[in-house]
């Protein structure tokens, strides 16, 4: 396979009442939070499946599928180590991440700096290769009612060295 | 221009009773299709346009109009070996392909690998270097409603040396 | 930081009456334009968060806030070439540009090589370096229904010599 591979990730999640909203890794204080069998982190999910993907290892829902009682509310940290771990033994890491929030509600800019350290860590990359950004949808479709959270992830990596 | 380029392709079709659902030149048993004036392959259409991006060669539809009854009702897998033959003639090759599929049903996994096999085949690289994944909106938006299918697709370029 | 980074930007704006419509640094005829605090050129700020995402430099909303009377009804191509600078102040340039709009109507492919020329001029690149593609959404969703426009961008980045 080529030393330089692209991926990219999207996903999904219904905002409901009554749920912690988990994304990038933090927990981000909102009365609503995302839907989901696992944490349903739509960040970590985005770049996990840029990783499975750039490598063609498939994608989250084949590796922690959602009819697996293992990943009941799982914490997806574990989940992006597990996809870090996939992809070192292919012999590859990451050069850098670029993702996109699509939410109307709440600001996430104060929670950014740790999201990009907890992603980093799990990644063993530099913070600055670790980047999140966030949009509103300006109050159209799904998003702009508030009634989802979308996530995008690119992803390059690199393979190392011997 | 640059060894190294990227492209991003990304279509939608609606799906509708009465037609056949081809995704990544494989026909998925359903009860809905994907409207268009050509086969409505939404996956090999986003590859198709991520390829002509990545070369600033337009898009698909300054390629093949869907005005131009050539087109009508054909093979999508036609399309994108003409993609594949633009980027030669300029020297360049795919070096990896990653893709998403959004729908919300029916479940594509059984189909993923006769879909990279039939990509590769036509890109002339390996299994390996090409991605299909999928995603559900979690029953939001129009996908979400069964009403449309989307794909999004990410290649990397490479100049062949000499 | 590596030689080679990737950037993904997307962006939104509702489509109303009474509003100039630019798209790419170019007016564009029509009976609807993008709503915004600045001209709300859709596909700039795509890119223009594209290329601050390779480098983790936050997002427009970071750059240029639209509680900012600054950037009231400003030209995004000013945003675009602030973000030029930005990436040049590290060492880095574009190495290509491709973008996708999401628009019902009107038909743009009248105006993409003028687009081509306004942004390869700020970025100090070739024409033949960017990308822009155009795709309606068959009619589905806030795209469909004319209410909103949406952009796509990804960029290469790489560091200068030196």
């Amino acid at each position: 396979m080529s030393r330089i591979r692209i991926g990219l990730g999207i996903d999904f999640h219904q905002l409901v009442e009554g749920r912690d909203f988990w994304l990038g890794g933090v927990q981000v204080p909102h009365h609503k939070g995302a839907l989901g069998h696992s944490d349903a982190d739509v960040l970590l999910h985005a770049i996990c499946d840029a990783m499975l993907g750039a490598l063609s290892l498939g994608d989250i829902g084949v590796h922690f599928p959602d009819t697996d009682n293992t990943y009941k509310n799982i914490d997806s940290k574990i989940l992006l180590a597990k996809c870090a771990q996939l992809i070192g033994e292919k012999g590859y890491q990451v050069v850098n991440v670029d993702s996109t929030l699509l939410l109307q509600a709440p600001k996430i800019k104060p929670y950014v700096p740790a999201m990009q350290e907890v992603i980093a860590k799990i990644l063993h990359i530099s913070v600055e290769d670790v980047s999140v950004k966030a949009t509103t949808t300006e109050k159209l479709g799904f998003v702009g009612r508030e009634e989802g959270v979308t996530a995008h992830a690119v992803v390059l990596l690199e393979h190392l060295p011997g």
